[in-house]
């Protein structure tokens, strides 16, 4: 299976969560068997020589995809959480939405200066989410963070708010 | 790794989310590749001569395991969500919590009749969120739904909210 295979499977939802917004669904691509396989395994391929030694995935629909890739490469899992879900120590990243403020939390001692970090989510669109998570995880000062998408949409731009030298990919383009 | 290697790894966090409770923290289970890889092994070997078709996760912590069991198994993956999340039509169950009502949701082409189901999440303590997702999927008229979680709370008695005839595994009990 293609990743143009994969493609077809997603589902697109006009006018959600707002009028205007056509929703790139990926329930449609996790629940089929094969897309589920192929699709785990061209995320983990990004990856396989890099050495990672950690995954973060944000929650909630980057804990779908994010501990697949972790298990595949022989790496932990990590995750970055609303406020409140994290019961030990956190720091944490907040960063303007379309309407107020959205907060995420790490756990203090989830990474280390020793790491090698894949940071997923996913679906690319104005970029503030994974900006937040990627200045969250530079706190542990971590040997190198990757960025990692399903999706992209991008006619949104994304891309343009992270530091040039970041490595971003995202394996399915609008 | 022993299971009960894995369980020495879970963190006890005192007084989570409120006085008086001692909350199983997971993610440094999780974080551990070498536990992470045991955890994935041990919970897929217990469906593995079972033909599961889908894996259904709940949101968020059973977004975590779901996913790597589903495609350990050559399955598909399932969310069940929160109100709101899910962007095409869905079902939905609410049930009582400690304060007030709680609502998740579920597409209604996620499952069919011929689907031979794991519901997973990561914990069972009352059995509430889980009773009320073995109702949901049941809707579907699958030919089997197995219930499993990584971490069951014996104290609580969650088992004895759900039918007798209803297959519960936990890997992990207190």
């Amino acid at each position: 299976m293609s990743i143009e295979n994969i493609k077809e499977k997603i589902r697109d939802v006009k006018d959600f969560p707002q009028k205007g917004i056509i929703f790139r669904d990926l329930t449609t691509v996790f629940k089929d068997k094969d897309c589920l396989h192929a699709l785990s395994e061209e995320l983990t391929k990004l990856y396989k020589e890099k050495g990672i030694t950690k995954v973060v995935g944000i929650e909630s629909r980057g804990f779908i995809m994010g501990p697949i890739i972790a298990n595949n490469l022989g790496a932990g899992f990590v995750t970055l959480r609303k406020p409140g879900k994290l019961p030990a120590e956190t720091w944490s990243e907040s960063y303007e939405k379309e309407y107020g403020t959205d907060t995420i939390e790490i756990h203090k001692d989830a990474l280390n200066s020793e790491d090698i970090i894949v940071l997923h989510d996913d679906l690319l669109a104005t970029g503030g989410t994974m900006l937040a998570a990627y200045k969250l995880v530079k706190r542990f000062n971590p040997k190198k963070v990757y960025v990692n998408f399903i999706v992209e949409l991008e006619f949104l731009k994304g891309r343009d708010v992270f530091p040039p030298e970041v490595e971003i990919e995202a394996l399915i383009k609008y």
